[in-house]
């Protein structure tokens, strides 16, 4: 029931991936029609905002461990066309049903692409990885919300290696490789290496990458996260 | 009106301000009680979330040009205990009354100390600056909400330069014990000149500081700010 939750504010949920070195993020396509957004939902009256941007992202990936982050709270006045997203969504148009006007707390997801099963909700009908560099023209604002996501992540990087889009076990060249695609641009590989290890938040594994051309690399995996 | 206002939504603003080498922000103490609070209020329905901050932080400042950044949701459900904090801010307490769970969003504001005009709101009677070294215990949860946006601050502060605590023109030393402040830690001079400038994001004034024992050292300015 649209009561139990607090109107006028919403979740939308940015889940990234990495596959084949590209950056991805998961997209709902709308019921009958070629239109797609991001995955989100609304805040029930009693659970705290942090649980329901975990409760929409686990319902639209099957994952139970994430890493989260709020990120932006997106609250101009128009954000977009109410009329022309209810045309293109293919929702018969009433204004008696006009949603209130919607404040939306932006949160990101780094998911690890493989463990991901992509799940529609109740008013999509398909769920799937789109590539960033070819989104479609998305409803609501929500290329912009996926462009303020990037910065966020990009930032984020800066303090810090991120590798919660690999799997558990990565070298420093893979890890790299991920950070390079999603600032857009090359790194110097020893200066990564020296910051990366001086980090503190790896640690390195018994075992080491085989079937590389190279001398064969040591494994490190993130150390256990604090919970969201 | 409440009634015009959105429901269960608010803004809470953190105004820093600098002042005799220690980090100060602005509370209001309520009306007949010796209990403080952040500055803070509600988004009208047609209003902008960052237009409502503004309008929020200018009605406590008398500043119009302002520095502000959303730094973080505040959107657990029991964020504080609703009774205890209408008792001790001298509301009678008619559970009828019982605001709606409130989520709020937080801003923080630098501010030129010397150029703001505290002004209280209709709830409150005083308006004044407490050092962060010897905070009350603020009503809701405020003391929380200050120790996150000075975090955020920190943060922010590793990005770039920042000197919007500062009169406009300022030296680099005097820059420097700014950041130290906020940092809570010294900084080494060399590295900080060498970094400020490579920022970008000052410029130097043709006057110099007098006074001082050193050799007069340059001033700078920051360059003009784009608009919120």
């Amino acid at each position: 029931m649209m009561t139990d939750y607090i109107r006028a504010l919403s979740i939308d949920g940015v889940i990234f991936g990495f596959h084949e070195n590209e950056l991805k993020v998961l997209l709902l396509r709308w019921k009958g029609t070629d239109e797609w957004s991001l995955p989100g939902g609304f805040i029930r009256m009693q659970e705290s905002v942090d649980v329901a941007a975990q409760r929409v992202v686990q319902e639209r990936t099957g994952l139970t461990q994430l890493y989260l982050r709020q990120f932006h709270v997106f609250g101009d006045v128009n954000r977009y066309d109410q009329v022309d997203v209810w045309r293109r969504a293919g929702l018969s148009f009433d204004e008696r049903d006009m949603w209130p006007r919607a404040i939306s707390i932006g949160y990101y997801a780094l998911v690890e692409y493989s463990k991901v099963e992509p799940t529609p909700d109740h008013l999509t009908e398909a769920c799937a990885w789109w590539s960033l560099d070819t989104l479609p023209n998305l409803l609501f604002d929500h290329n912009q919300i996926i462009e303020v996501a990037l910065q966020s992540l990009r930032k984020e990087l800066n303090e810090q290696p991120i590798g919660h889009l690999l799997p558990e076990a990565f070298s420093i060249p893979e890890l790299q490789r991920l950070h390079e695609t999603i600032l857009g641009h090359a790194l110097d590989a020893r200066n990564f290496y020296k910051k990366t290890i001086a980090s503190g938040d790896l640690e390195r594994l018994p075992e080491r990458r085989r079937g590389t051309p190279h001398k064969a690399p040591f494994l490190y995996r993130f150390r256990p996260l604090e919970p969201v």
